[in-house]
Protein backbone atom coordinates (compact mmCIF):
# COMPACT_ATOMS: atom_id res chain seq x y z
CA UNK A 1 0.00 0.00 0.00
CA UNK A 2 1.09 3.42 -0.70
CA UNK A 3 -0.16 6.60 1.43
CA UNK A 4 0.64 9.49 -0.75
CA UNK A 5 1.89 8.82 -4.29
CA UNK A 6 3.26 11.80 -6.44
CA UNK A 7 3.12 11.25 -10.05
CA UNK A 8 5.75 13.80 -12.38
CA UNK A 9 4.20 14.33 -15.81
CA UNK A 10 0.25 12.83 -15.81
CA UNK A 11 0.08 12.08 -19.64
CA UNK A 12 -0.54 8.53 -20.92
CA UNK A 13 1.73 6.20 -18.70
CA UNK A 14 1.40 8.35 -15.62
CA UNK A 15 -2.36 8.94 -15.90
CA UNK A 16 -2.75 4.66 -16.68
CA UNK A 17 -0.62 4.51 -13.76
CA UNK A 18 -3.02 6.16 -11.31
CA UNK A 19 -5.74 4.98 -12.59
CA UNK A 20 -4.48 1.33 -12.35
CA UNK A 21 -3.14 2.01 -8.53
CA UNK A 22 -6.96 3.34 -8.29
CA UNK A 23 -8.49 0.57 -9.36
CA UNK A 24 -6.76 -1.66 -7.25
CA UNK A 25 -7.00 0.60 -4.18
CA UNK A 26 -3.47 0.74 -3.64
CA UNK A 27 -2.62 4.18 -2.72
CA UNK A 28 -4.78 6.62 -0.05
CA UNK A 29 -4.09 9.50 -2.30
CA UNK A 30 -2.31 10.57 -5.97
CA UNK A 31 -1.40 14.04 -6.34
CA UNK A 32 -0.58 14.81 -10.06
CA UNK A 33 2.10 17.41 -10.95
CA UNK A 34 2.79 18.90 -14.34
CA UNK A 35 3.78 21.91 -16.66
CA UNK A 36 0.65 21.69 -18.21
CA UNK A 37 -2.31 23.00 -16.04
CA UNK A 38 -5.00 21.75 -18.40
CA UNK A 39 -3.81 18.01 -18.47
CA UNK A 40 -3.62 18.57 -14.87
CA UNK A 41 -7.65 19.63 -14.38
CA UNK A 42 -8.57 17.40 -16.83
CA UNK A 43 -6.90 14.31 -15.19
CA UNK A 44 -8.51 15.31 -11.88
CA UNK A 45 -12.00 15.60 -13.83
CA UNK A 46 -11.44 11.90 -15.13
CA UNK A 47 -10.76 10.46 -11.71
CA UNK A 48 -7.55 10.11 -12.95
CA UNK A 49 -5.83 11.55 -9.99
CA UNK A 50 -6.79 13.41 -6.65
CA UNK A 51 -5.49 16.74 -6.93
CA UNK A 52 -2.90 18.44 -8.16
CA UNK A 53 -0.21 21.23 -7.70
CA UNK A 54 2.40 22.64 -10.36
CA UNK A 55 4.47 23.06 -7.01
CA UNK A 56 6.88 20.31 -6.65
CA UNK A 57 7.31 20.32 -3.19
CA UNK A 58 4.16 20.62 -2.43
CA UNK A 59 3.85 17.24 -4.49
CA UNK A 60 6.43 15.37 -2.72
CA UNK A 61 4.88 16.80 0.52
CA UNK A 62 4.72 13.80 2.87
CA UNK A 63 4.97 11.65 -0.18
CA UNK A 64 6.13 8.14 0.64
CA UNK A 65 6.44 7.07 -3.47
CA UNK A 66 7.58 9.77 -6.18
CA UNK A 67 6.95 8.82 -9.92
CA UNK A 68 8.49 10.43 -12.52
CA UNK A 69 6.78 10.26 -15.99
CA UNK A 70 7.97 13.11 -17.80
CA UNK A 71 9.58 12.99 -20.63
CA UNK A 72 13.28 11.76 -20.63
CA UNK A 73 15.25 15.31 -21.23
CA UNK A 74 12.30 16.84 -18.48
CA UNK A 75 13.81 14.15 -15.70
CA UNK A 76 16.79 16.34 -14.36
CA UNK A 77 15.14 19.43 -14.08
CA UNK A 78 12.00 17.70 -11.78
CA UNK A 79 14.48 15.77 -9.79
CA UNK A 80 16.47 19.07 -9.14
CA UNK A 81 13.47 20.44 -8.40
CA UNK A 82 12.33 17.82 -5.90
CA UNK A 83 15.79 17.37 -4.53
CA UNK A 84 15.51 19.18 -1.39
CA UNK A 85 12.34 18.51 -0.44
CA UNK A 86 12.31 14.42 -0.07
CA UNK A 87 10.92 12.97 2.99
CA UNK A 88 12.79 10.31 4.29
CA UNK A 89 12.26 7.09 3.43
CA UNK A 90 10.56 8.01 0.45
CA UNK A 91 11.07 5.94 -2.77
CA UNK A 92 12.09 7.53 -6.17
CA UNK A 93 11.18 5.58 -9.38
CA UNK A 94 10.75 6.83 -13.11
CA UNK A 95 9.42 5.16 -15.91
CA UNK A 96 11.77 6.23 -18.55
CA UNK A 97 12.42 4.36 -21.84
CA UNK A 98 16.60 4.62 -21.66
CA UNK A 99 18.09 4.14 -18.40
CA UNK A 100 21.46 5.02 -18.52
CA UNK A 101 21.05 8.96 -18.86
CA UNK A 102 18.17 8.60 -15.97
CA UNK A 103 20.75 7.34 -13.85
CA UNK A 104 23.58 9.93 -15.06
CA UNK A 105 21.00 12.60 -14.75
CA UNK A 106 19.93 11.44 -10.69
CA UNK A 107 23.56 10.52 -9.90
CA UNK A 108 24.84 14.45 -11.05
CA UNK A 109 21.63 16.33 -8.45
CA UNK A 110 22.13 14.21 -5.99
CA UNK A 111 26.59 13.40 -6.68
CA UNK A 112 25.67 10.08 -6.48
CA UNK A 113 22.98 7.74 -6.71
CA UNK A 114 20.41 7.97 -4.19
CA UNK A 115 20.14 4.44 -2.56
CA UNK A 116 15.95 4.69 -2.95
CA UNK A 117 15.48 5.62 -6.47
CA UNK A 118 14.42 2.33 -8.81
CA UNK A 119 14.80 3.05 -12.44
CA UNK A 120 12.18 1.37 -13.73
CA UNK A 121 10.74 1.18 -17.53
CA UNK A 122 7.16 -0.64 -18.11
CA UNK A 123 6.93 -2.09 -21.46
CA UNK A 124 3.69 -0.51 -22.68
CA UNK A 125 2.42 2.47 -24.17
CA UNK A 126 -0.05 3.42 -26.89
CA UNK A 127 0.32 5.84 -30.00
CA UNK A 128 -1.98 8.24 -28.31
CA UNK A 129 -0.50 10.31 -25.67
CA UNK A 130 -1.90 12.18 -23.38
CA UNK A 131 -4.21 11.78 -19.88
CA UNK A 132 -6.92 11.65 -21.95
CA UNK A 133 -5.83 8.24 -23.83
CA UNK A 134 -4.80 6.75 -20.04
CA UNK A 135 -6.57 3.10 -20.17
CA UNK A 136 -6.46 1.47 -16.46
CA UNK A 137 -5.64 -1.95 -17.94
CA UNK A 138 -2.83 -0.40 -19.95
CA UNK A 139 0.25 -2.75 -17.83
CA UNK A 140 -1.82 -5.87 -17.36
CA UNK A 141 0.10 -8.96 -18.44
CA UNK A 142 3.23 -6.87 -19.06
CA UNK A 143 6.65 -6.55 -18.70
CA UNK A 144 8.08 -3.67 -16.04
CA UNK A 145 11.75 -4.12 -16.40
CA UNK A 146 13.76 -2.28 -13.32
CA UNK A 147 17.13 -1.62 -13.42
CA UNK A 148 18.77 -1.31 -9.71
CA UNK A 149 22.22 -0.37 -9.31
CA UNK A 150 24.30 -1.83 -6.74
CA UNK A 151 23.60 0.56 -3.96
CA UNK A 152 19.88 0.95 -4.56
CA UNK A 153 18.35 -0.54 -1.34
CA UNK A 154 15.96 -3.78 -1.57
CA UNK A 155 13.27 -2.36 0.38
CA UNK A 156 13.36 0.18 -2.03
CA UNK A 157 13.28 -2.46 -4.88
CA UNK A 158 10.36 -4.46 -3.28
CA UNK A 159 7.91 -1.47 -2.72
CA UNK A 160 8.76 -0.63 -6.60
CA UNK A 161 7.56 -4.12 -7.64
CA UNK A 162 5.07 -4.51 -5.32
CA UNK A 163 3.46 -1.21 -7.01
CA UNK A 164 3.66 -2.31 -10.53
CA UNK A 165 2.10 -5.51 -9.52
CA UNK A 166 -0.66 -3.95 -8.40
CA UNK A 167 -1.22 -2.95 -11.75
CA UNK A 168 -1.68 -6.28 -12.95
CA UNK A 169 2.14 -5.85 -14.60
CA UNK A 170 5.18 -8.37 -14.26
CA UNK A 171 8.42 -7.05 -13.17
CA UNK A 172 11.74 -8.37 -14.20
CA UNK A 173 15.23 -6.94 -13.60
CA UNK A 174 18.07 -6.13 -15.74
CA UNK A 175 21.38 -4.30 -15.99
CA UNK A 176 21.18 -1.10 -17.42
CA UNK A 177 23.48 -1.27 -20.71
CA UNK A 178 21.60 -4.12 -21.69
CA UNK A 179 18.39 -2.44 -21.06
CA UNK A 180 19.48 0.26 -23.39
CA UNK A 181 20.66 -2.26 -25.72
CA UNK A 182 17.74 -4.56 -25.57
CA UNK A 183 15.25 -1.55 -25.75
CA UNK A 184 17.21 0.18 -28.46
CA UNK A 185 16.41 -3.13 -30.82
CA UNK A 186 12.89 -3.92 -29.79
CA UNK A 187 11.04 -0.58 -29.60
CA UNK A 188 13.43 2.24 -30.29
CA UNK A 189 14.93 0.82 -33.86
CA UNK A 190 11.64 0.38 -34.82
CA UNK A 191 9.83 3.65 -34.33
CA UNK A 192 12.62 5.23 -35.93
CA UNK A 193 11.74 3.29 -39.25
CA UNK A 194 8.54 3.68 -39.02
CA UNK A 195 8.99 7.67 -38.62
CA UNK A 196 10.86 7.85 -41.87
CA UNK A 197 8.90 5.42 -43.38
CA UNK A 198 5.74 7.24 -43.47
CA UNK A 199 7.83 10.58 -43.84
CA UNK A 200 9.20 8.94 -47.13
CA UNK A 201 6.32 8.66 -48.07
CA UNK A 202 4.59 12.04 -47.34
CA UNK A 203 7.24 13.41 -49.85
CA UNK A 204 5.43 11.21 -53.23
CA UNK A 205 2.93 12.25 -54.93
CA UNK A 206 0.63 9.20 -54.12
CA UNK A 207 0.28 9.44 -50.59
CA UNK A 208 -3.29 9.26 -50.72
CA UNK A 209 -3.40 5.83 -52.52
CA UNK A 210 -1.02 4.91 -50.11
CA UNK A 211 -3.12 5.53 -47.08
CA UNK A 212 -6.00 4.42 -48.77
CA UNK A 213 -4.82 0.97 -49.97
CA UNK A 214 -2.91 0.09 -46.87
CA UNK A 215 -2.43 -3.07 -46.34
CA UNK A 216 -1.19 -4.83 -42.83
CA UNK A 217 2.45 -3.72 -43.04
CA UNK A 218 2.17 -0.62 -43.44
CA UNK A 219 -1.17 0.05 -41.06
CA UNK A 220 1.37 -1.29 -38.12
CA UNK A 221 4.04 0.84 -39.29
CA UNK A 222 2.30 4.22 -39.59
CA UNK A 223 0.58 2.94 -36.08
CA UNK A 224 4.07 3.45 -34.21
CA UNK A 225 4.83 6.85 -36.40
CA UNK A 226 1.79 8.48 -34.91
CA UNK A 227 3.35 8.35 -31.70
CA UNK A 228 4.25 11.28 -29.27
CA UNK A 229 7.23 12.90 -31.07
CA UNK A 230 8.86 14.77 -27.62
CA UNK A 231 8.94 11.45 -26.38
CA UNK A 232 10.78 9.91 -29.25
CA UNK A 233 12.99 13.00 -29.65
CA UNK A 234 14.16 12.78 -26.33
CA UNK A 235 14.81 8.97 -26.52
CA UNK A 236 16.57 9.25 -30.01
CA UNK A 237 18.76 11.60 -27.97
CA UNK A 238 19.37 9.68 -24.29
CA UNK A 239 19.94 6.71 -26.07
CA UNK A 240 21.99 7.93 -29.14
CA UNK A 241 24.81 5.32 -28.55
CA UNK A 242 22.59 2.20 -28.43
CA UNK A 243 19.95 3.57 -31.54
CA UNK A 244 22.59 3.96 -33.59
CA UNK A 245 24.96 1.08 -32.49
CA UNK A 246 21.35 -0.97 -33.65
CA UNK A 247 20.71 1.13 -36.82
CA UNK A 248 24.24 1.02 -38.30
CA UNK A 249 23.70 -3.20 -37.93
CA UNK A 250 20.47 -2.89 -39.91
CA UNK A 251 21.51 -0.14 -42.59
CA UNK A 252 24.17 -3.08 -43.28
CA UNK A 253 21.40 -5.93 -43.50
CA UNK A 254 19.14 -4.03 -45.69
CA UNK A 255 22.31 -3.06 -47.92
CA UNK A 256 22.76 -6.90 -48.55
CA UNK A 257 18.86 -7.12 -49.11
CA UNK A 258 19.03 -4.07 -51.51
CA UNK A 259 21.88 -5.88 -53.58
CA UNK A 260 19.98 -9.37 -53.60
CA UNK A 261 17.14 -7.04 -54.83
CA UNK A 262 19.41 -4.95 -57.74
CA UNK A 263 20.85 -8.61 -58.98
CA UNK A 264 17.17 -10.64 -58.52
CA UNK A 265 19.59 -12.82 -56.19
CA UNK A 266 16.44 -14.99 -55.20
CA UNK A 267 18.78 -17.73 -53.44
CA UNK A 268 19.85 -14.83 -51.24
CA UNK A 269 16.41 -13.46 -50.65
CA UNK A 270 15.25 -17.13 -49.74
CA UNK A 271 18.21 -17.19 -47.29
CA UNK A 272 17.36 -14.02 -45.03
CA UNK A 273 13.47 -14.19 -45.38
CA UNK A 274 13.69 -17.82 -43.91
CA UNK A 275 16.20 -16.74 -41.39
CA UNK A 276 13.76 -13.77 -40.39
CA UNK A 277 10.69 -16.27 -40.09
CA UNK A 278 12.27 -19.61 -38.42
CA UNK A 279 13.96 -17.07 -35.48
CA UNK A 280 11.03 -15.22 -35.07
CA UNK A 281 8.55 -18.10 -34.99
CA UNK A 282 11.08 -20.23 -32.94
CA UNK A 283 10.79 -16.99 -30.08
CA UNK A 284 7.31 -16.20 -30.74
CA UNK A 285 6.94 -20.18 -29.31
CA UNK A 286 9.58 -20.16 -26.65
CA UNK A 287 8.15 -16.44 -24.99
CA UNK A 288 4.18 -16.59 -26.28
CA UNK A 289 4.80 -13.34 -27.44
CA UNK A 290 1.23 -12.24 -28.42
CA UNK A 291 0.90 -12.09 -31.79
CA UNK A 292 -2.72 -10.38 -32.90
CA UNK B 1 -23.17 -16.88 -60.15
CA UNK B 2 -20.29 -18.58 -60.56
CA UNK B 3 -20.92 -22.25 -62.18
CA UNK B 4 -17.68 -23.75 -62.26
CA UNK B 5 -14.63 -22.47 -60.35
CA UNK B 6 -11.23 -23.05 -60.94
CA UNK B 7 -8.81 -22.25 -58.01
CA UNK B 8 -4.84 -22.68 -59.14
CA UNK B 9 -2.62 -22.80 -55.75
CA UNK B 10 -4.74 -23.38 -52.62
CA UNK B 11 -3.23 -21.94 -50.19
CA UNK B 12 -4.20 -18.74 -47.69
CA UNK B 13 -5.53 -16.40 -50.29
CA UNK B 14 -7.25 -19.34 -52.97
CA UNK B 15 -8.16 -21.06 -49.83
CA UNK B 16 -10.22 -18.33 -48.23
CA UNK B 17 -11.70 -16.88 -51.50
CA UNK B 18 -13.06 -20.59 -51.89
CA UNK B 19 -14.45 -20.31 -48.37
CA UNK B 20 -15.79 -17.43 -49.16
CA UNK B 21 -17.81 -18.06 -52.06
CA UNK B 22 -19.27 -21.42 -50.98
CA UNK B 23 -20.66 -18.89 -47.83
CA UNK B 24 -22.31 -17.12 -50.27
CA UNK B 25 -23.19 -19.70 -52.28
CA UNK B 26 -22.35 -18.57 -55.01
CA UNK B 27 -20.51 -21.15 -57.31
CA UNK B 28 -22.26 -24.44 -57.49
CA UNK B 29 -18.43 -26.22 -58.09
CA UNK B 30 -15.13 -25.59 -56.99
CA UNK B 31 -12.03 -27.53 -58.60
CA UNK B 32 -8.84 -26.48 -56.49
CA UNK B 33 -5.27 -27.57 -58.65
CA UNK B 34 -2.33 -27.22 -56.99
CA UNK B 35 1.28 -29.15 -57.28
CA UNK B 36 1.30 -30.53 -53.61
CA UNK B 37 -1.13 -33.22 -53.07
CA UNK B 38 -1.22 -33.13 -49.96
CA UNK B 39 -2.79 -29.17 -49.33
CA UNK B 40 -5.35 -30.17 -52.00
CA UNK B 41 -6.63 -33.48 -50.22
CA UNK B 42 -6.16 -30.87 -47.08
CA UNK B 43 -8.42 -28.35 -48.76
CA UNK B 44 -11.38 -31.20 -49.67
CA UNK B 45 -10.77 -32.34 -45.88
CA UNK B 46 -11.20 -28.84 -44.62
CA UNK B 47 -14.29 -28.19 -47.17
CA UNK B 48 -12.79 -25.51 -48.53
CA UNK B 49 -13.02 -26.79 -52.32
CA UNK B 50 -15.74 -29.34 -53.40
CA UNK B 51 -12.65 -31.19 -56.26
CA UNK B 52 -9.14 -31.42 -56.83
CA UNK B 53 -7.28 -32.57 -59.95
CA UNK B 54 -3.27 -32.42 -60.62
CA UNK B 55 -4.07 -31.97 -64.30
CA UNK B 56 -4.70 -28.03 -65.47
CA UNK B 57 -6.88 -29.20 -68.52
CA UNK B 58 -8.71 -31.12 -66.28
CA UNK B 59 -9.41 -28.48 -63.43
CA UNK B 60 -10.08 -25.64 -66.54
CA UNK B 61 -12.39 -27.61 -68.24
CA UNK B 62 -15.94 -26.26 -68.86
CA UNK B 63 -14.75 -23.60 -65.53
CA UNK B 64 -16.60 -20.36 -66.42
CA UNK B 65 -14.03 -18.74 -63.71
CA UNK B 66 -10.61 -19.46 -63.74
CA UNK B 67 -8.68 -18.32 -60.63
CA UNK B 68 -4.33 -18.28 -60.58
CA UNK B 69 -3.65 -17.78 -56.65
CA UNK B 70 -0.08 -19.05 -57.59
CA UNK B 71 3.55 -17.18 -55.75
CA UNK B 72 4.00 -14.49 -58.66
CA UNK B 73 6.90 -16.63 -60.00
CA UNK B 74 4.59 -19.43 -60.88
CA UNK B 75 2.02 -17.14 -62.88
CA UNK B 76 3.50 -18.33 -66.22
CA UNK B 77 3.85 -22.05 -66.19
CA UNK B 78 0.12 -22.23 -65.01
CA UNK B 79 -0.55 -20.18 -68.03
CA UNK B 80 1.10 -22.25 -70.23
CA UNK B 81 -0.63 -25.03 -68.62
CA UNK B 82 -4.20 -23.68 -69.24
CA UNK B 83 -3.49 -21.56 -72.19
CA UNK B 84 -4.81 -24.58 -75.16
CA UNK B 85 -7.80 -25.83 -72.59
CA UNK B 86 -9.62 -22.76 -71.90
CA UNK B 87 -13.16 -23.03 -72.73
CA UNK B 88 -15.49 -20.11 -75.10
CA UNK B 89 -16.06 -17.17 -72.67
CA UNK B 90 -14.19 -17.96 -69.76
CA UNK B 91 -12.93 -15.71 -67.29
CA UNK B 92 -9.62 -15.17 -66.36
CA UNK B 93 -8.27 -13.23 -63.04
CA UNK B 94 -5.57 -13.80 -60.50
CA UNK B 95 -4.41 -12.53 -57.17
CA UNK B 96 -1.03 -11.47 -57.41
CA UNK B 97 0.54 -8.85 -55.24
CA UNK B 98 2.37 -7.11 -58.63
CA UNK B 99 0.63 -6.47 -61.61
CA UNK B 100 3.07 -5.61 -64.50
CA UNK B 101 4.76 -8.87 -64.26
CA UNK B 102 1.64 -10.87 -64.15
CA UNK B 103 0.02 -9.24 -67.14
CA UNK B 104 3.61 -9.23 -68.83
CA UNK B 105 3.39 -13.47 -68.54
CA UNK B 106 -0.12 -13.46 -69.98
CA UNK B 107 1.08 -11.27 -72.74
CA UNK B 108 4.08 -13.91 -73.57
CA UNK B 109 1.75 -16.80 -72.99
CA UNK B 110 -1.28 -15.63 -75.10
CA UNK B 111 0.87 -13.27 -77.73
CA UNK B 112 -1.51 -10.51 -76.44
CA UNK B 113 -2.69 -9.90 -73.22
CA UNK B 114 -6.61 -11.88 -73.15
CA UNK B 115 -9.55 -10.08 -73.74
CA UNK B 116 -10.93 -11.62 -70.80
CA UNK B 117 -8.08 -11.89 -67.96
CA UNK B 118 -8.79 -9.44 -65.34
CA UNK B 119 -5.66 -8.49 -63.71
CA UNK B 120 -6.36 -8.24 -60.04
CA UNK B 121 -4.90 -8.50 -56.44
CA UNK B 122 -6.97 -8.30 -53.10
CA UNK B 123 -4.92 -6.36 -50.21
CA UNK B 124 -5.50 -9.17 -47.69
CA UNK B 125 -3.43 -11.53 -45.89
CA UNK B 126 -2.08 -13.24 -43.08
CA UNK B 127 1.47 -13.82 -41.42
CA UNK B 128 0.26 -17.54 -41.75
CA UNK B 129 -0.01 -19.51 -45.03
CA UNK B 130 -1.02 -22.12 -46.08
CA UNK B 131 -5.11 -23.67 -46.43
CA UNK B 132 -5.37 -24.66 -42.85
CA UNK B 133 -5.04 -20.72 -42.16
CA UNK B 134 -7.99 -19.92 -44.58
CA UNK B 135 -10.71 -17.53 -43.37
CA UNK B 136 -13.87 -17.05 -44.62
CA UNK B 137 -14.29 -13.62 -43.60
CA UNK B 138 -10.31 -13.12 -44.69
CA UNK B 139 -11.72 -10.15 -47.48
CA UNK B 140 -14.75 -8.85 -45.29
CA UNK B 141 -14.42 -4.82 -46.12
CA UNK B 142 -10.84 -5.59 -47.62
CA UNK B 143 -10.29 -3.79 -50.98
CA UNK B 144 -9.62 -5.58 -54.07
CA UNK B 145 -7.84 -3.89 -56.85
CA UNK B 146 -8.36 -4.85 -60.48
CA UNK B 147 -6.02 -2.92 -63.00
CA UNK B 148 -7.79 -3.72 -66.32
CA UNK B 149 -6.14 -3.23 -69.45
CA UNK B 150 -7.53 -1.22 -73.10
CA UNK B 151 -8.91 -4.27 -74.08
CA UNK B 152 -10.17 -5.98 -71.23
CA UNK B 153 -13.58 -6.66 -71.49
CA UNK B 154 -16.34 -4.73 -69.61
CA UNK B 155 -18.41 -7.88 -68.90
CA UNK B 156 -15.08 -9.58 -67.91
CA UNK B 157 -14.16 -6.86 -65.39
CA UNK B 158 -17.98 -7.34 -63.70
CA UNK B 159 -17.69 -10.93 -63.38
CA UNK B 160 -14.45 -10.33 -61.54
CA UNK B 161 -15.83 -7.64 -59.86
CA UNK B 162 -18.76 -9.56 -58.78
CA UNK B 163 -17.19 -12.54 -57.47
CA UNK B 164 -14.77 -10.35 -54.97
CA UNK B 165 -18.08 -8.44 -53.96
CA UNK B 166 -19.58 -11.80 -52.82
CA UNK B 167 -16.67 -11.91 -50.77
CA UNK B 168 -17.48 -8.92 -48.69
CA UNK B 169 -14.98 -6.92 -50.45
CA UNK B 170 -14.95 -3.65 -51.70
CA UNK B 171 -13.81 -3.57 -55.53
CA UNK B 172 -11.16 -0.53 -56.76
CA UNK B 173 -9.32 0.26 -60.05
CA UNK B 174 -5.92 1.73 -60.50
CA UNK B 175 -3.44 1.61 -63.36
CA UNK B 176 -0.82 -1.31 -63.48
CA UNK B 177 2.01 1.05 -62.44
CA UNK B 178 0.36 2.71 -60.01
CA UNK B 179 -0.76 -0.27 -58.44
CA UNK B 180 2.95 -1.81 -58.51
CA UNK B 181 4.25 1.53 -57.01
CA UNK B 182 1.98 2.50 -54.43
CA UNK B 183 1.98 -1.34 -53.32
CA UNK B 184 5.96 -1.43 -53.19
CA UNK B 185 5.52 1.81 -50.68
CA UNK B 186 2.33 0.13 -48.65
CA UNK B 187 3.14 -3.47 -48.50
CA UNK B 188 6.45 -4.28 -49.92
CA UNK B 189 9.05 -2.37 -48.92
CA UNK B 190 7.50 -2.77 -45.23
CA UNK B 191 8.24 -6.39 -45.33
CA UNK B 192 11.56 -5.94 -46.73
CA UNK B 193 12.62 -3.68 -43.79
CA UNK B 194 10.49 -6.06 -41.34
CA UNK B 195 12.44 -9.43 -42.68
CA UNK B 196 15.65 -7.41 -42.52
CA UNK B 197 15.20 -5.96 -38.93
CA UNK B 198 14.25 -9.38 -37.69
CA UNK B 199 17.49 -10.69 -39.72
CA UNK B 200 19.57 -8.28 -37.81
CA UNK B 201 18.06 -9.20 -34.97
CA UNK B 202 19.00 -12.84 -35.21
CA UNK B 203 22.20 -11.80 -35.58
CA UNK B 204 22.94 -9.88 -32.06
CA UNK B 205 24.00 -11.58 -28.74
CA UNK B 206 20.85 -10.49 -26.81
CA UNK B 207 18.09 -12.10 -29.00
CA UNK B 208 16.21 -13.92 -26.49
CA UNK B 209 16.24 -10.61 -24.18
CA UNK B 210 14.72 -8.94 -27.50
CA UNK B 211 11.86 -11.08 -28.25
CA UNK B 212 11.35 -11.62 -24.07
CA UNK B 213 10.64 -7.68 -24.22
CA UNK B 214 9.13 -7.32 -27.18
CA UNK B 215 7.35 -4.21 -26.85
CA UNK B 216 4.62 -3.32 -29.64
CA UNK B 217 6.64 -2.06 -32.08
CA UNK B 218 8.80 -5.02 -32.76
CA UNK B 219 5.71 -7.12 -32.42
CA UNK B 220 4.74 -5.63 -35.07
CA UNK B 221 7.58 -5.53 -37.35
CA UNK B 222 8.58 -9.16 -36.48
CA UNK B 223 4.69 -10.56 -36.94
CA UNK B 224 5.00 -9.53 -40.48
CA UNK B 225 8.57 -11.00 -40.82
CA UNK B 226 6.81 -14.31 -40.24
CA UNK B 227 5.25 -14.56 -43.94
CA UNK B 228 5.67 -16.91 -46.46
CA UNK B 229 9.06 -16.24 -47.77
CA UNK B 230 8.64 -17.84 -51.17
CA UNK B 231 5.70 -15.69 -51.66
CA UNK B 232 7.95 -12.78 -50.50
CA UNK B 233 10.93 -13.69 -52.56
CA UNK B 234 8.73 -13.83 -55.76
CA UNK B 235 7.31 -10.20 -55.07
CA UNK B 236 11.17 -8.56 -54.60
CA UNK B 237 12.07 -10.32 -57.91
CA UNK B 238 8.28 -9.33 -59.90
CA UNK B 239 8.14 -5.50 -58.59
CA UNK B 240 12.03 -4.49 -58.39
CA UNK B 241 12.41 -1.45 -59.87
CA UNK B 242 9.36 -0.39 -57.75
CA UNK B 243 10.68 -1.66 -54.68
CA UNK B 244 13.84 -0.39 -55.37
CA UNK B 245 13.05 3.14 -55.93
CA UNK B 246 10.79 2.62 -52.44
CA UNK B 247 13.72 1.36 -50.90
CA UNK B 248 16.20 3.94 -52.21
CA UNK B 249 14.01 7.14 -50.77
CA UNK B 250 13.68 5.43 -47.62
CA UNK B 251 17.17 4.67 -47.35
CA UNK B 252 18.16 8.65 -47.93
CA UNK B 253 15.56 9.32 -45.58
CA UNK B 254 16.73 7.44 -43.02
CA UNK B 255 20.22 8.78 -43.49
CA UNK B 256 19.14 12.20 -43.02
CA UNK B 257 17.70 10.73 -39.45
CA UNK B 258 20.81 9.08 -38.51
CA UNK B 259 22.55 11.90 -39.03
CA UNK B 260 20.47 13.92 -37.24
CA UNK B 261 20.59 11.47 -33.82
CA UNK B 262 24.69 11.72 -34.62
CA UNK B 263 24.65 15.28 -34.05
CA UNK B 264 22.09 15.23 -31.27
CA UNK B 265 19.97 17.64 -33.50
CA UNK B 266 16.67 17.35 -31.40
CA UNK B 267 15.19 20.30 -34.06
CA UNK B 268 15.48 18.31 -36.54
CA UNK B 269 14.64 15.03 -35.47
CA UNK B 270 11.40 16.99 -33.70
CA UNK B 271 10.81 18.10 -37.26
CA UNK B 272 10.51 14.73 -38.86
CA UNK B 273 8.51 12.93 -36.56
CA UNK B 274 5.96 15.90 -36.15
CA UNK B 275 5.83 15.22 -40.07
CA UNK B 276 5.60 12.04 -39.89
CA UNK B 277 2.81 11.68 -37.50
CA UNK B 278 0.66 14.78 -38.63
CA UNK B 279 0.88 13.22 -42.14
CA UNK B 280 -0.71 9.84 -40.39
CA UNK B 281 -3.26 11.12 -38.53
CA UNK B 282 -4.60 13.44 -41.22
CA UNK B 283 -4.31 10.52 -43.77
CA UNK B 284 -5.82 7.82 -41.52
CA UNK B 285 -8.66 10.32 -40.43
CA UNK B 286 -9.25 10.93 -44.05
CA UNK B 287 -9.61 7.19 -45.12
CA UNK B 288 -10.51 5.45 -41.68
CA UNK B 289 -7.90 3.01 -41.73
CA UNK B 290 -8.17 0.68 -39.43
CA UNK B 291 -5.75 1.28 -36.54
CA UNK B 292 -5.91 -1.29 -34.60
Amino acid sequence: MINKLAIFGVGLIGGSLALALKRAGYCNLIVGCDTDPAQLRRAVELNVIDQFTSDPSEAVAGADMVVLAVPMLAMESVLQSIANNLAEGVVLTDVGSCKASVVAAATRVFAGMPPRFVPAHPIAGREKSGVESSLEDLFVDHKVILTPVTQTESTAIDAVTRMWEATGAQVKTLGIEQHDLVLAATSHLPHVLAFSLVDTIAETDYVDQIFQFAAGGFRDFSRIASSDPVMWRDICLENKDAILDALHKFQANLKELELAIMQANGGDLMKTFVHAKTIRDANVMKHRVETE
